[in-house]
């Protein structure tokens, strides 16, 4: 500390008993130490204890350090919501690496991508996700990357292992009273999330130890969790870190319930067997559960809180949910965010409201969180707030510490985000009278289904690599099932000729499943005087087909 | 940042977006602005609003920073739990002051000591106290402090106005959209809490905008709070800021209750009237309400959880407590910790365990709270952890970030309490096989008397300034209403005569009344060939008393 000019900055130093980096690490020792017996995970038949799963998490991060990984490393991860997931959320940042919690539905081409532009040295892989993984690592200098394979006894599916050792024997070679050592400074990297953004290469964001903290003490507050509370894991943990629930989890001494996939009948049957008190999803999973036969829904008999992001829920999913007796609260947030950081926090007094204006106001992402200092809609040219009119549209934006680094490797795209001293989330939005935002449209031209993001451009470059395409669009069509699906406007090349089929199969080859486009029409695209596409005009012709 | 040596420290700086200093008075902010119409706080037939308060806490920033009121400025206050004294919480540090808080019940000698000390330019002062405030600024340079008066309505007794301008009438000289600003620096001062420690004259414990976010965040996680939460204010704002529950009342948009006088009565009322769902207070509270008419307690009809500390519990009030529907938790904690930073956490199963049993785990002050990394007993020769047996006597200590930044122009106490790089406590303890606390004994020879640290050290001084007293020894005597009160042993000069009346009517003159022995005890002092006295011999008289 500087001296400054007044006694309150004379001798009164940070030290090490008054000042200690922020992170989420002591929040699983302290789990581990006060409530050894208390249930930590579920899976399947699996019950294991705060105590053992803290002593697993230092076997991991022993392990990890007697190959040599510490601060500034790089581990990836591809796996399915299971228990070495969640350990790995302790685990590598006990050993000062980084986790790289990859998509396990990106195509092996943007696998490879991540794992050579985020310089991961070690990767644990799910034997599902195998066939993919293969692939990306042919794609990558051998003998590079370390392969430790996670073969989930409730995983009876194909898949080979890819690596030299098992995740149960790798944690045999670490010690389970490994002395970890918190980070020196809160603003070390714990996490490394790569999203598609705007453009075809996906960008790495780089999260801190402090702002993972502070991330897991605010999901206390915005969604009142408890050492009672029973967290369903129905959103990937590969997902923004799972909107930092596992580190939440540890800091409550809560139980994880894990999930190797979202179906309903396991969601309903872990909900009444675990009692569920919390669960995560994108607005798809709400409608798989209000789809289910009523046989799979009928015997909930205690209250649960569904959190989802993405697209607002509609009144007929809210009002369904709610006969179940599960609740919905709307959230908004971004990779960059450390997941939502705006929710739609209530008011007693709109329980008493009829349900499509429940609806409406549900339908607005809402306010901050208390964890994020500043978040509102700004005039994109003066950076003034928006009249709080409801109709005055402006991007949303941040200020706060639960707002990234940046993005690795990629100081063009952080000196943009951060333009102005707001972070821009690239979503445009409105304010409502009471301050409560709604978003109105997305300034990135990003594709949600499924609660995935599809990058439109991304899409667009695999048709324009088709040998018969001229000219390509892509825009988000609005989905019943998943929010929205990429809908393609095609112009073929004069003489050329191709199917919907062809096309649809060109991409199959090119793109991960879940990006290749539902529909393609064919014909002239809509363009400015300048030439520009105008996407407005194909987003109200998807909208009517 | 520096550059450091890996991509994950290269280019990915702080900066407006991504860092801001953390405090509580954005949990203000808000709380004012989502729930503008939601209560904040009740006194008497007073119901107001977060946006109300939120304003007219900027007003009074806005009039402080008009007065020139500034960082590095302390401004005082001698209150009840009133929402002027709520609001002081906020707007004092608004104005980038810091706000020093004394104790109503301190003798004009020590508050003039405290106000000298702390530089305080400003005093918001309680007409109530006007008597001992009046007789402290008279033994001050003159016209030093601005005094501004605070006349409750719902106060009604004696006691004249002090200052130039009453509190209301102040609050009109400020904006209510004034323009404040956070902190620069999470290290700065927002609190100066005087301790009586170990010697006569207080120590001035600095704490800083870091540590009051983070204890706000760890007492919601601790103690189960929500929006939902009502807080009665039985336990005064001017010990430790109040446990730092007004930042919690305010990051929760809960309901503060007002109370100028712990009385039963009032209480009860208060309980019902607005279903309160938490309060804090010494065992002597807990033991005032047991013993209450049984026409007052008996209509409690919703849970309550009572937050006690500064002496364990005894089964017998735990049981009358749990037969009204209020469930007690054990805290422990220190004004050099920001209050209570270990708590008893409780397991569910032990519930069912028989009434001594319950009383008995209770008796633990238990395990650090999540926002407290470190607290443990050590060995104070070694400082290392003490075996976890229940019988070895150690040290408590702690290291975290709700630690005290120090005492204010005493860098000699600093560096003494931050010895080795721990914080200690001066409190003995021992660690049970399952990792929980339990104080043994005090080794600094405070008395704790009905919530209030009594220095025997300053008792002793005050005797030894009688013209009969040859020695003096004081040491806590438990007392089944105070918890424990001070008890004198004296060895009269040869030839010399006085009578405990006269001993007692001296101390008054002298001291605080709290700090007024109860008893008084004639006759030779016990000692050590080197002629220390051995207070252990005369703790063992003074319980069989």
């Amino acid at each position: 500390m500087a001296q400054g000019g007044h006694p309150f900055e004379q001798a009164l130093d940070k030290n090490p008993a008054n000042h200690v980096a922020l992170t989420p690490l002591h929040f699983l020792a302290r789990a581990g130490e006060v409530y050894p017996d208390k249930v930590a995970l579920v899976h399947g038949a699996l019950r294991r204890g705060w105590g053992e799963t803290y002593a697993r998490c230092r076997r991991l991060a022993s392990a990890l350090a007697r190959r040599g990984i510490g601060v500034g490393d790089t581990v990836a991860v591809l796996a399915a919501n299971t228990p070495p997931m969640y350990e790995l959320h302790f685990g590598v940042p006990m050993a000062g690496a980084v986790l790289n919690t990859i998509n396990v539905r990106l195509d092996p081409r943007t696998i490879a991508f991540i794992l050579e532009h985020g310089g991961a040295k070690l990767l644990f892989t799910d034997r599902e996700f195998a066939p993919a993984v293969a692939k990306a690592l042919q794609l990558l200098p051998a003998g590079g990357i370390t392969v430790v394979d996670l073969d989930d006894p409730e995983y009876r599916g194909a898949g080979e292992r890819l690596g030299e050792i098992e995740y149960e024997d790798f944690l045999l070679t670490g010690d389970p009273a490994f002395a970890w050592q918190p980070p020196a400074d809160e603003w070390q990297a714990i996490g490394l999330n790569y999203t598609s953004g705007t453009t075809g290469n996906p960008k790495g964001v780089v999260i801190h130890h402090r702002g993972a903290y502070l991330n897991a003490m605010g999901n206390v507050v915005a969604s009142a969790m408890s050492g009672a509370s029973v967290y369903l894991w129905t959103l990937p943990m590969f997902h923004c870190n799972g909107w930092c629930f596992p580190w939440t989890l540890a800091l409550i001494a809560g139980t994880n319930v894990c999930l190797r996939r979202v179906e309903t009948a396991p969601i309903f049957n872990a909900i009444r067997a675990h009692r569920v008190t919390h669960f995560c999803g994108a607005p798809v999973v709400l409608n798989m559960l209000i789809n289910a036969p009523e046989r799979e829904r009928a015997l909930i008999d205690h209250p649960v809180e569904a959190m989802t992001g993405g697209a607002a829920p509609p009144a007929p999913v809210i009002a369904r949910m709610e006969q179940m007796g599960v609740t919905v609260t709307h959230l908004y947030g971004l990779t960059e965010t450390y997941g939502p950081s705006v929710a739609c926090a209530w008011h007693d007094e709109w329980d008493a409201l009829p349900l499509e204006q429940r609806a409406a106001l549900k339908s607005r992402i809402g306010v901050r969180k208390a964890n994020m200092e500043q978040g509102t809609v700004l005039d994109p040219q003066t950076l003034r707030e928006v009249p709080r009119d409801g109709a005055t549209i402006g991007e949303i934006v941040f200020r706060g510490n639960t707002v990234m680094k940046g993005y690795l490797k990629n100081p063009a795209a952080t000196a943009e985000a951060f333009a102005g001293g707001w972070f821009h989330s690239g979503d445009l939005g409105v304010i409502h009278p009471d301050g409560y935002i709604q978003v109105k449209d997305r300034a990135k031209d990003i594709v949600i289904s499924g609660g995935e993001n599809i990058a439109t451009l991304e899409v667009e470059e695999a048709l324009y690599r088709h040998a018969a395409v001229l000219e390509a669009a892509v825009v988000a069509r609005p989905d019943a099932k998943w929010g929205e699906t990429p809908c393609a406007f095609v112009t073929l090349k004069d003489g050329a000729a191709a199917t919907e089929a062809d096309i649809l199969a060109f991409c199959r080859e090119h793109l991960a499943g879940f990006k290749v486009p539902k529909t393609v029409v064919f014909g002239p695209l809509p363009k400015t005087a300048t030439g520009k596409i105008q996407k407005f005009v194909l987003r109200d012709r998807a909208k009517q087909l």
